[in-house]
């Protein structure tokens, strides 16, 4: 409860914290550690976690999909309470969905939001966290949470027995394929899953190499070469600047107005809570204690100041013609929880545009794509050996579809985005209309979070408290 | 300052804590990564880690001898302080001094005692911390905290050249030899170095195999065979009970008094202080607070509890003959600092000795070793395939004269043990007689406190502040 200056209260928040009797195993109830150090002649810890990893004899009774943040912090939390879980990632190595992103890329907000649960990042790491530091940290995690993680494992879908009350699930593996009947999975593939592709008229006769923005890792290649980049959301942004600072000729086209923030200060605004001094659980806890409509209020103050520190910089791009999203009014954030994107964080990109190093196009004046590149409507041809699709990400729901089948993916519908009448995610962190399916995702504050309401949801059905 | 009940001055501690300008980088001071984010032509911080882990264009300014808990401690206070310091070690993997010890082993003392510095175990890590899983510690912990640290490297000696304030230094690497002209060593090696293998009448004509405790490691070929073990510290137990554990008949052969305790409660009630309550760094700060006299005093109280809490177990070891050590008085962290052993903390091995399900035997009893075996004074022939001698350690100071000769070692002296005038450790973390020479050694509460100061004083040269 939040109190007003005269005593009454402003916010009241009740949420699920710990469940009586099944608290997690830290602090003063760790693991003694005894079985290990006196039993001479049995496995030792090693022997243990190899055979709890393999799973042959037992099936895990959580399966996560997806090894990047959200599913590392939903396992370490299930794992805290005593829920046997297991993680699959279709790559070789934890961590490897940040290595193998853009050389230059970091994490574009402050280290003090983006710690996982349980082991803060330490006091000496830089505020922004290089990707493939944050990859190292991720696979150190695994082993320091002891958390059960298959490498190079596709999960090719399943089907839910209602009866029994549990999933049967195919996982691809470079060996073969298992089969494995956990009682809940969870989807933690991230916001953003299958790549979106629009139609482009022309571009299937265009003879250079296209690429979505999830498939480009490097720019070296394409030093000296022209290549066109569609989508000014964050990875449009990145990708122009990552091949114009290797080099290319680059242009970079427009297909909607879009919110440009400078990444400091105004991006981290809505940070302002998280730094060296509150405890991360405090901040935790205010940031979540606020009503969807307060937090709309508080977003609507923040982006119109953030709109005025970025003024200068939005005007220069308005000279040359970069459609600013003037309609917006509640800021970046609500862009991210409402349609998981419509923005770009500068780091450097919206000012090689504004001084005319990227050249920009509209894709409304684009008459469309040719075997060399693009046309202008004025007739003039855009050159390119490369065009980028950085044109954004479907929704989980249709993950759902492709792995699930219409009758599961129909039944729970869209997935993200505010549900008005409840006042959350749709979907996220809460039973879904399919029995044993749940969704953790979003960002490094939203999986630390709510992945711990998850975890009890979860272990509050295996105790048959529910 | 502490003050009495009158307010009057019980004990000062004056120490070296912080070099004002020169202060770490962490918390407030960390790293902003501005250069890694924005930058988009230049190397990444992955290219950068390489880079400077590589050593191939200049010298790191502190080459530390040994990459366990002593190594690591100061390699990343030196590294908080702006100092480039490389750490080598013989082994293969970061972890390898702990991960080829014996298959039971696990940390003899809490977890709460042992958190090496910037980054605490975390509170779901289990009281005694299993070797395998330290082992991997080590090796996040050197990701983590960006060590520069070589693995299969051989530290092969050096000369100091007093003109030029640096050392000449050859590095053994499977590749090939390395010269590197750091301006400091730190012997981060351990307090045992050197295996102590003192003569036994007979053993050159025993036909089995003779190890060391330091080559010991795995029991189970020497199921339903017969083994002696020479040495009644840590070690000669514990290898004793893996043996026994694993189906070997062993006798253990006992030379001098020791002083045995249960591991619960009596050999934790030195780190009283320590638990899920009071900060780390506030129990280090009361710990070395205390001037030697006064430490004397506490251990003397605290090793007298321990005596009558294990009265029961050493009244039943002296009923088989086990020779106690009841000359004893300051318990066994005096004897751990004054000479590096003597002392055994029961994990069972006791009780075995005790149901003489482990034979013991004294050395002083025995006549002497010939090809199958032992010989005691009346005749008896007591079989054996295997000899190993936990017979422990050379101290320091012998490692110093192997790799920096006779003129080195007699101008440092004794290393370890009190000096009484002084009332330190001799030689540890403070200036030795020999220039750029330094030692970090002990256990892990020690090297995490002790390593800050003596980093503060390489700075402190390195800064020209001295």
């Amino acid at each position: 409860m939040r109190l007003l200056e005269d005593g009454k209260a402003w916010t009241l928040l009740t949420s699920l914290d710990e469940l009586k009797g099944f608290e997690e195993s830290i602090g003063s109830r760790r693991p003694h550690g005894e079985a290990y150090s006196r039993d001479f002649r049995g496995p030792n810890w090693l022997d243990k976690r190899k055979a709890a990893a393999g799973f042959t004899e037992r099936d895990p009774v959580v399966l996560i999909v997806g090894g990047g943040h959200a599913g590392l912090s939903i396992a370490a939390r299930l794992r805290q309470l005593g829920v046997e879980a297991l993680i699959v990632d279709r790559h070789p190595r934890v961590g490897d969905n940040w290595r193998r992103r853009y050389h230059a890329l970091t994490l574009h907000n402050q280290v003090h939001v983006n710690h996982l649960p349980y082991l803060p990042f330490p006091a000496n790491w830089p505020t922004y966290i290089p990707k493939d530091k944050l990859a190292g940290w991720f696979e150190a995690y695994c082993e320091i949470m002891e958390l059960d993680y298959w490498t190079g494992t596709e999960f090719s879908g399943g089907s839910y027995d209602e009866r029994a009350a549990r999933w049967t699930v195919e996982l691809r593996q470079a060996g073969g394929t298992r089969t494995l009947h956990p009682r809940h999975v969870v989807l933690a593939a991230g916001v953003s899953t299958l790549p979106r592709k629009p139609e482009i008229p022309g571009l299937a006769d265009f003879r250079g190499r296209v690429l979505h923005s999830h498939e480009y890792d490097e720019a070296t290649s394409w030093r000296g070469r022209d290549a066109i980049v569609i989508g000014t959301g964050n990875s449009g942004h990145d990708i122009a600047q990552d091949l114009y600072s290797n080099g290319a000729r680059v242009t970079l086209v427009q297909r909607s107005p879009t919110l440009i923030l400078n990444i400091e200060p105004s991006a981290q605004l809505v940070y302002a809570l998280y730094g060296e001094g509150i405890p991360t659980e405090d901040c935790d806890l205010i940031t979540t204690a606020n009503p969807l409509a307060l937090q709309r209020q508080y977003h609507r103050i923040v982006a119109a100041q953030s709109r005025a520190m970025d003024r200068e910089l939005t005007d220069r791009l308005a000279r040359v013609g970069f459609r600013n999203d003037e309609e917006d009014r509640l800021g970046w954030q609500f862009k991210y929880l409402e349609r998981g994107g419509g923005y770009y964080f500068n780091v450097g990109c919206s000012d090689l545009i504004a001084e005319r190093k990227i050249r920009l196009e509209q894709f409304s004046g684009l008459a469309g794509f040719g075997a060399g590149g693009a046309q202008t409507r004025s007739g003039e041809v855009i050159p390119a050996e490369l065009v980028v699709l950085a044109t954004g990400y479907l929704g989980q729901e249709h993950l759902v579809r492709r792995l699930f089948g219409d009758a599961v993916a129909d039944r729970v519908g869209p997935v993200w985005g505010f549900d008005e009448a409840e006042q959350e995610l749709r979907n996220m962190w809460m039973p879904t209309r399919q029995p044993g399916l749940w969704f953790n995702a979003g960002s490094f504050a939203q999986c630390r979070i709510y992945s711990k309401v998850l975890a009890l949801q979860i272990k509050a059905r295996e105790a048959g408290l529910i």
